[in-house]
């Protein structure tokens, strides 16, 4: 190991301004669907959804080009991924290749949960875009 | 809204098998420094990087051309992102974009927060690849 390191530092320009935000205070929400509000975080090459589920809430069976890594942070929520059905919880995570089928669903309780997405993914801009014209 | 759902099907197809997960009992660790345990799920255009830290515990500045967004799940971290330092706590995120310098630190407790890369961070598939070789 003493010849690598995983934190170097560089002479190279950020390509963008960094930010330091508190998630249900500062960023913008848009509704996914009915009980499904999302906050998002952009990036330039990716995207974060903290989405906060109410509970019996579907989001029913869809794909996207950009690809997701979606984990449970409160709650439970039930996915379908490309027919691999599995109840999932805090400390569970579901990697989502692009163009590959899913949905999921609460059932009694509210759950929270994280998207992760590469690259942005339109969708959820074109919402948002629609939400604040 | 009625022209447009956040959840369309596709006959698309899937460019790779989709994962579900347990974090901690199914994904490769990697230690990233002294008190730094990352457990990793990488896909084909992003990377998620769990990662726990022991108190009193620090990741040095560092940039990469990766570009980050970081989570805080539990317990506190003091970040410095280009400058601009902040205690954070759960609830909490940060967008690094590229080349952007920043250290993280722990204090008298434990932490863990989630690091998502796009695309995979190349010094962190270096690091595993190490340790299993």
């Amino acid at each position: 190991m003493s010849d690598f390191s995983y934190f170097e530092e560089t002479s190279e320009q950020p390509t963008a301004p960094g930010r330091l935000v508190e998630i249900a205070a500062e960023l913008p929400a848009a509704e996914l669907g009915p009980g499904l509000l999302a906050r998002v975080l952009l990036g330039e090459q990716s995207m974060a959804s903290f989405v906060r589920w109410q509970p019996n809430t579907e989001a029913p069976r869809h794909a996207h080009a950009e690809e997701q890594i979606f984990v449970v942070l409160e709650g439970e929520l039930e996915i379908d991924l490309g027919g691999e059905v599995r109840l999932m919880g805090p400390g569970e995570a579901a990697l989502i290749p692009a163009w590959t089928q899913h949905s999921v669903r609460s059932f009694d309780g509210p759950a929270y949960q994280i998207d992760f997405f590469a690259p942005p993914r339109q969708a959820l801009l074109k919402l948002m875009e629609r939400a604040s014209s």
